[in-house]
């Protein structure tokens, strides 16, 4: 085995989730993701955690939705009785095939969805983690040979987290004293204001309320915006590459906007709801393990010297008690990269040039 | 995918477990047995009935095993929600390698396993099937090519069953109203009482109490055991391979044995306790998709044309309610060919003559 296969795992069980002696853990383990499997066992057994191991299959998902007849009723109960003893989940992703479930029909696919909402917030209420083990299907989408997809995927999950935590702290605490930031690059001028929003230091663990590894983000939920943005970096959107969407807002809502691709996607994503015009999410990418997109928002979202904002729903960390935020159906996330002429400015003072943070310029990282 | 692998799913959720819509499932999918279990999703979306898939990875058992302190702490509570929610079990077996696990340490395992038991008896409580789907290992170890195993697999399991449980209950009633049992082959000269014990018809299905897929045997407990016996089928025990076994009873009881292989391991079992040393099972095989040992205990017991005789623990479904049987903490099965110049006796007639029931030779099935 690969050594950065046991290290994968011991960053997701030590860092991310923070397994100790006796808790209940759920492993699901999708169809490529084996190896990675085998090690995080490895990993339980050494802390004397208790497992249950799920198959997480796009291939039988595929077979049982497309044979029923789409009136579910609830959620399982036993798979409530699994995740209510749980402490922790760990989502071991890695498909054979990223269009293994294509000709599900969306209605069922929703309609089991739905169903399964109980189920759903019950596996939100452990210690969960998201994570990916490189497989050839996700190479192929990335548009990367096996190796080098799999260099891509270590560098970005074998981070030094406590340092990046730290780092990451500094900008979560410039965000949370700021009122209003500004992004300046090319076919973007936008500003919002971020008055009594906290903001997330999202360091891939449990620890920082954060569920993704790799994580390596800050983010927080803007109101008012104004301004123009040009998303450049590609997005995949319901199926669609969206290209070079740039949208108009004023009053915090989107009034124009247009693309080079994949204009039906975002559209359909922007006439949802109401809250589908407005942002619920600014991230600040800061994962120096990803330098290029990869067409996986687990990655992309986290790329350093980038930004996202997401159209739709608000995280509630973000917001102060007395406040909803935006709420959408939706929650779409659209990145810029920050690496040409760009600006990130907070109350005036630029924070981040070209995709250097002001720190990083004076050599501190 | 192979017809026969949706017919062995289509036997398994209707015949064998009885899924009816709305039904808790526990599916466990073994590593070998990702198609089997596709073919079980569709079958299940197609009923209705509520899935949990769990993977049954013998690679992550042996890795959680080995780095596991061997200190476990009862049955894993988020399983025990999960099975005591559930209305059925299928275990897909299908190993990738039958010696996945021989490096665990023998008192690890069971350690494991006894600290399981309310996990197992749960289980037990539920509708649980066992059945495999064919795999390479499995067709190495049966000394066969794939293709052969194939159908060796699916002669076993696509039977008409119906048309079993029928002729198998004429040989239920048999031994219901008989008293004793004689076997005559060459080696073996063997007499039984069955007096008040009751026969299990096992017909592959939970409405037979049978939980195996394929099955097709009639069982008993015995009593009472005098004579010899050849067990001239070889068996694997205890991972040593055991030939020729010979045994002598005397009251009930082994006095003395030989085998020409695997003499230790026949040695340790006979030893384990006294209720080792009696019979806690006489079956009598009827599947006639099995005619030969596969070095797989599943399908050699219920090979046609042989019977089999377990050294230790009788069940409970053959004893009257105020009889307790042979007890022991073992349960070893081993076969006697009927092929040859044999006959199987039953209160002075006989029923089978050279492997031959005798309403077989009448041109009835």
């Amino acid at each position: 085995m690969d050594d950065r296969v046991r290290d994968h795992a011991a960053v997701l069980v030590d860092w991310s989730a923070r397994i100790e002696a006796g808790d209940n853990v759920v492993v699901n383990v999708a169809e490529g993701a084996h190896e990675l499997g085998v090690a995080v066992a490895e990993k339980l057994g050494e802390r004397g955690a208790r497992r249950a191991t799920m198959y997480d299959s796009d291939e039988m998902s595929r077979a049982y939705l497309r044979t029923h007849d789409g009136d579910f009723d609830g959620s399982p109960e036993h798979l409530l009785g699994l995740y209510e003893n749980a402490d922790a989940v760990l989502n071991l992703g890695g498909t054979r095939n990223t269009s293994a479930t294509v000709d599900v029909p969306a209605e069922k696919r929703q309609a089991s969805a739905t169903a399964s909402k109980e189920l759903r917030e019950v596996v939100l209420n452990t210690d969960w983690i998201n994570t990916i083990h490189p497989t050839r299907a996700l190479a192929q989408r990335a548009g990367m040979s096996y190796e080098g997809y799999q260099d891509f995927v270590y560098d970005a999950v074998l981070r030094d987290w406590e340092a990046l935590a730290e780092e990451m702290a500094r900008v979560k605490e410039i965000l949370d004293e700021g009122s209003e930031v500004r992004i300046e690059t090319e076919g973007t001028d936008l500003s919002m204001s971020i008055e009594k929003r906290t903001a997330v230091n999202s360091a891939a663990s449990v620890a920082y309320d954060s569920h993704n590894l790799p994580s390596g983000e800050v983010f927080t939920a803007p109101d008012g915006t104004e301004g123009t943005v040009t998303f450049d970096v590609p997005m995949t959107i319901r199926g669609r590459r969206v290209r070079d969407a740039r949208l108009d807002f004023e009053n915090g809502e989107v009034v124009d906007w247009e693309t080079t691709a994949g204009e039906g996607a975002l559209r359909e994503v922007i006439e949802t709801d109401d809250g589908a015009r407005r942002l619920g999410e600014l991230g600040i990418g800061m994962n120096r393990g990803i330098s290029r997109p990869t067409d996986s928002i687990l990655f992309d979202e986290k790329m350093a010297r980038a930004v996202h904002l997401a159209l739709g729903r608000a995280y509630d960390a973000c917001l102060p008690e007395d406040e909803t935020g935006t709420d959408s159906a939706v929650h779409v996330d659209l990145i810029t990269d920050m690496r040409g002429d760009s600006e990130l400015v907070v109350d005036g003072e630029t924070i981040q040039r070209d995709g250097i943070f002001e720190w990083e310029s004076e050599g501190e990282t």
